[in-house]
């Protein structure tokens, strides 16, 4: 059984590493970038390939399936990069190959606002995908560059999952049903991106649950639960959305960017224009059991919790990152 | 017998591949920048990919030795990266990392001028490889991006093979005791190159050549002879530094980028700025066999003959473009 989590952006340090080593976290999805240009991007590719030089014995840089394997045989985890947001291709559509061979495997379409390609949750108009964006969604098809529409409205989800040739991802979001947040994902969204071979990971990010911070674990694994009835359980793994040791001004930044000098309190508000608590039960990288043994208790069976767990990734991920196969 | 060059800088163009094809040509180091900052040598790498894709049925991208057996195998030109400056690194010494990645294996510490690295060739004073330099010869070692001194100053590149602990090449130029050419090399700079295990490639570019224009294959291969002779015949390959369909723009772009808002005419003359013509033996990617016919001439038996027309460079390439092996 693989432990993975298809999202997470902590504020990185040996510390977490050598959490993720104790949690038994075999490979972990890390945003490398919201809202920044690609020489900035290229920046950040060079701090993770600095620590993946100092931490060699804890992290490496995982590019295909089979690295998540290499990374259990040596005791470390395998780290993917990904984009909140396509700004690090500017409007050069060559900078997705460019990306995808400096390591990156998931890239969303748009963050909240309209981009180049996509339309954001946030806005009050979507128009769906713009003809950039289908030359994109081409182009990272081709290459094995995943389309996550986590922060994406619907119109343009829907149409991402039609447009898409290969499976497209919501890799950090829950169920509107079980939690009405302007985040999670309504019933044809999901079903979009599902029935297109496609996955969504779970959130643990507090506005993502349902009672936020008191979440229980059962409430959350009974919505799983829900969620596999509904959809099919190997379309689903976890997408923490984790921002462990962050500081309150890095979800300022999640969500202002550079786009506005105002401010922009997205799921928070001016009284609590900050992080939120985690739930007690999941805390850090070495909470994974918790969701393990809540799974069981709800009623999967040992493969559907693994499925959950990681191995749904692990299949995701080794048909997704490399080129189109002859024939495919 | 592989057939490889070891310098190219032509304006590429699908009559130039198909060539290559008819030429035998297993492998070439093709120059991608001269003067470019890191953002326009990754348009330049993004150029090149789209020609990956457009002509994937003449050349492919090559950053292993064995890439140009593959090639061999499905009848294709391996293309290796190379730069003749340090410009695209910037002052981000992160940025050999990435753009080793990227494909490149070749790079110049200073061409011509002095850099933030080394000294050019035409600087009246040579201090050796700066601080900076010697930082990035070691981050060159440790990722496998090799040391290329065809332009640099004596003292810079003996320095530069005492320092660096792989192999270094001189690409692209000839004995000096052949041709006194600014840019041909002396004795005690072949021999330190040499003696470290390094590589130096022939130029066929008339400004190299003795009596230039008019200089004779038979000419050209006794100067082989000698230097074989001297330092050994397994030093050696061709680095032609062919410049094929190019217009005289593009020499006066080599010897001035942004530098000067002056003209300097290098190796030419107000009188004669352009390129010059190419010996009648040696005009294009089809008279491989020229030189290979006159190498037996002067008496070089098959294996070495092999070895000078391609077999010594994929032993060099074997050995210099992955992280350096554990215990080496």
């Amino acid at each position: 059984m693989y432990r993975i989590d298809c999202l997470q952006f902590a504020n990185w340090s040996e510390s977490i590493f050598r959490e993720m080593r104790e949690g038994g976290v075999d490979a972990v999805h890390v945003t490398i970038v919201y809202h920044e240009t690609f020489r900035e991007t290229v920046a950040e590719i060079s701090k993770w390939n600095r620590w993946f030089e100092q931490y060699s014995h804890l992290i490496m840089h995982g590019r295909t399936a089979a690295d998540i394997d290499l990374a259990r045989e040596t005791n470390r985890t395998a780290i993917f990069f990904g984009f909140q947001n396509p700004s690090p291709i500017e409007a050069d559509i060559d900078l997705v190959e460019i990306l995808h061979t400096l390591g990156v495997r998931f890239m969303q379409l748009s963050y909240n606002n309209q981009s180049l390609l996509a339309t954001g949750c946030y806005e009050d108009e979507d128009p769906g995908i713009t003809r950039m964006g289908k030359e994109v969604i081409g182009e990272m098809n081709r290459v094995g560059m995943v389309i996550d529409m986590s922060h994406s409205a619907d119109r343009s989800t829907i149409e991402a999952a039609e447009l898409s040739e290969r499976p497209i991802t919501i890799t950090h979001a829950n169920p509107h049903v079980w939690h009405a947040a302007l985040r999670n994902k309504r019933d044809e969204v999901i079903r979009a991106v599902t029935n297109g071979g496609g996955m969504m990971g779970f959130s643990l990010y507090p506005h993502h649950l349902k009672d936020k911070s008191d979440c229980t674990v059962q409430s959350f694994c009974q919505m799983v639960a829900d969620a596999a009835d509904t959809y099919g359980v190997e379309h689903f793994g976890l997408g923490s959305d984790l921002c462990q040791d962050q500081p309150d001004s890095i979800v300022t930044w999640m969500r202002v960017g550079r786009w506005t000098k105002g401010i922009d309190y997205g799921e928070g508000s001016a009284a609590a224009p900050g992080f939120p608590p985690q739930p007690s039960w999941f805390a850090s990288n070495l909470d994974f059991g918790n969701i393990e043994a809540g799974l069981a208790d709800v009623g999967f069976d040992s493969a559907e919790v693994a499925g959950l767990m990681g191995d749904n990734w692990y299949r995701f991920f080794a048909e997704s990152f490399g080129p189109v196969e002859a024939g495919h």
